[in-house]
């Protein structure tokens, strides 16, 4: 497996790939990779001949009091999951190249980006955006792989490559889960042995929204509010949001009038901040 | 020659003539083409094998208060004027298939886009970058020709490029004029016959620019308040802005210490505005 670092060096690989025909898929990661990238890698592995990894954190995408500088890292262990998982090339590019002096160009997609995560982290998206759509332009792939535990971000994404004319196809892989439910995330290092057991009670409250939309349940405040009472019992330093949200907009319904619908939440457990969510189909 | 109306079509042209080893320019313009655009199509055909003329009025660079209802169109002309210059395609979409409903991704060159052009038009800058990149994804060139009539545009297009990493070598062609030194511009047709001969004043005091500087005057504040005199006694209905600005960050400078120097000016006579510029070198 190939190590990349330049960013002429990564087009100049990706336009041989294209030109002897191959298919190339991108998977974007900010790289302390975990079963969950390797299954969006298999996925690329699947579906294209050419699967590249891309393992950068990147600046833009985190607030001034964010973790960018502790965000775990390590390359080598990044390098043998990628290959294990079939990547053909890891493209790791230092920020100094991607974001040179002067550089002013973003990319927004309004509306969706203020709400939830948006809201919370404000600047989060406009980064997402803007380094996922360079990525796209020095890969150039025929398929990008997401996850879907980011899912505000793969509906902005998938949202931004269809307004902008970019002829990808977006594939969102399934949440990965450790054996007691918790989401995989490369910020579960950061929980403490007891928050780590605390932190179980996302997946349950998510399972007990599908029990309650499955008995019949449609207000989404009946289920934001039994959510948020289940997660106060162990004791978040906060709850960001709970919120139950229509896939195809992604903006937050009062009443569930259709599904798929989405549950999605935000819960801080000491100083980490986790996601998850889950796809409630129609019983 | 041939018309396209699709996207989709667009794309698989281009698509097509990569495959077969093709070179292909794109030039992209508003329509309603004089001689200056045909000689962007001209460079254009010298640079690639096969040249896109993009025709579209843009609705994301205008303004609420602005001309985008009145902006002159001549689709038969613009087919005529682009095949004498030799272009092999008009791409001319519909703005329901450019910006259909929901439609919410925007690219911003940041700063730059907030000077001059940009502040006196909020947003137009956001509009052209979007339009430009969105052009640039359908028909993925080699080469994307602009004017230097639009400095500013030119400088923060080749900007958005280098940011995002596209491989697309941007080639910025001279300003065309008429015989008595007006611009072309599409514009120009608003003028009334006395406004024409008074909007003359631009290229002169342009051109006294020029001489100042060879004069070794330094000042831009001198430049610019000769140059509004100048151009006030041809009673124009408002001056935006007379600049001086260096051509390597589009900032204006109070003092012209290297060059080239680019002297810019925008003019409104009646309704009309018009905006030009010299790009003055060293003598």
């Amino acid at each position: 497996m190939l190590l990349l670092t330049s960013i002429p060096e990564m087009q100049d690989y990706s336009e041989t790939q294209r030109k002897h025909g191959k298919r190339v898929a991108v998977v974007p990661t900010m790289g302390f990779l975990h079963q969950g990238h390797a299954s969006l890698i298999t996925i690329g592995r699947q579906q294209a001949d050419t699967v590249i990894t891309t393992v950068f954190v990147n600046p833009a995408q985190f607030g001034p009091a964010e973790d960018f500088e502790q965000y775990p890292r390590d390359l080598d262990r990044d390098m043998a999951v990628a290959r294990q998982a079939g990547s053909d090339v890891v493209f790791h590019p230092e920020p100094a190249e991607m974001y040179p002096p002067q550089y002013e160009s973003y990319v927004t997609v309004e509306h969706v980006s203020d709400t939830l995560e948006g809201a919370v982290r404000p600047g989060h998206f406009r980064g997402v955006a803007t380094v996922v759509l360079k990525l796209l332009h020095i890969t150039r792939p025929d398929v990008a792989v997401f996850g879907q535990k980011d899912a505000q971000q793969a509906f902005i994404l998938k949202k931004m490559v269809r307004d902008l004319n970019l002829r990808i196809e977006m594939v969102v892989g399934p949440i990965i889960r450790e054996e007691d439910g918790l989401a995989m995330s490369s910020r579960n290092v950061y929980l403490t042995p007891d928050e780590r057991i605390r932190a179980r009670v996302l997946f349950r409250a998510l399972r007990h929204a599908e029990d309650r939309l499955r008995q019949g349940i449609r207000a989404a405040e009946t289920i934001r509010s039994e959510l948020t009472e289940m997660i106060h019992r162990e004791h978040p330093s906060g709850i960001d949001y709970v919120a139950v949200v229509d896939p195809e907009t992604f903006r937050e319904v009062p009443s569930v009038e259709r599904f798929p619908i989405l549950v999605a939440l935000a819960v801080r457990f000491g100083k980490t901040r986790l996601i998850d969510n889950v796809m409630a189909e129609q019983s």
